[in-house]
């Protein structure tokens, strides 16, 4: 595997920061010293902390799959809960410590940042219209019963994910996450 | 009415902070300018931002009135949705900009302070508690269809509602609020 560039190595290091600290905790000294890197090398590579952390909300876009959304070998419903569960065992590896990150900055920064707040409002929305695409191809293979439109329970479905993600951060417990997945299978079904 | 003490006025002014810029991006400078009391005046009252962080999130968690759920002049359904609708006028009055503190709070220093982490823990707790409680008196009623058990149901309801909250404080919207309403209307029926 070649070696990662400092720019790399610098995404990954805010992205630890972000999560452990959020963005007004996070200092650029904080990010270089957990990239190994001195602090200069934060400004060459990056205009402001508000540029490294659009690019951490990139880079964590990509790592949210939502490529798993278009696998047609799975039946839409079980493909959405595989998507789900993807996301929940990733957490369960931080201890459910690290919340969801367009969560944390939408919750610490919308009202800072028009440039954050809409990455975090764009990334939802891509999000929230690949879960409704898959609910309308359960709907049209007649595996869902519910009458919601597909939109309504696309939106639910995603913000109920990251309230469940942030009770688990707070409770540092993944019974947040299986009453998800319990009205999950009520709901979708 | 009584003038406000300083103490109250204090707290106002860092609740306001707190909700616009969060807990790391708000400075003790910050909360006396708008409390327009000397900087010196919050400390001769707190002893830390976190203590006057947890004295705001005391206030808060009055200001949720909790004791709507327990209004029995009301059935257990409508009165639960009777305490989400008046969470949500409360958050359309500030132009769904202000988001839950809890919520705040628990995404943005649930790893910095385990004070704080705490607080925002027990105060969901209580809220989830009081949510099942109705949901028992609900089911007790016969007006409840769903076998998902109260305590299930209901902290998947709380986590919902703050996870429609943020998303509705991100778009500055209030079509997640909308659709929790849909959802809510099909799920406790």
């Amino acid at each position: 595997m070649p070696r990662p560039s400092v720019r790399e190595q610098l995404v990954d290091a805010a992205m630890e920061c972000f999560h452990e600290r959020g963005f007004n905790g996070t200092g650029i000294q904080d990010i270089a010293r957990t990239a190994g890197a001195p602090k200069g090398s934060v400004y060459n590579h990056f205009d402001s902390k508000q540029s490294l952390a659009a690019e951490v909300m990139d880079r964590y876009a990509v790592s949210r799959r939502l490529e798993m959304l278009r696998d047609e070998t799975l039946a839409p419903v079980p493909r959405l809960r595989a998507h789900f569960q993807y996301l929940a065992a990733d957490l369960e590896r931080a201890s459910f410590e690290r919340g969801c990150i367009f969560g944390n900055f939408g919750a610490e920064i919308s009202n800072q940042s028009d440039m954050m707040r809409g990455k975090v409002e764009s990334a939802l929305d891509l999000w929230t219209a690949a879960v409704a695409q898959v609910l309308d191809e359960a709907r049209e293979a007649g595996a869902l019963t519910t009458g919601l439109a597909s939109e309504q329970l696309g939106l639910f479905l995603v913000n109920a994910w990251e309230g469940a993600v942030l009770r688990a951060k707070v409770a540092r417990d993944r019974a947040p996450l299986d009453a998800f997945f319990d009205v999950f299978d009520s709901l979708v079904a």
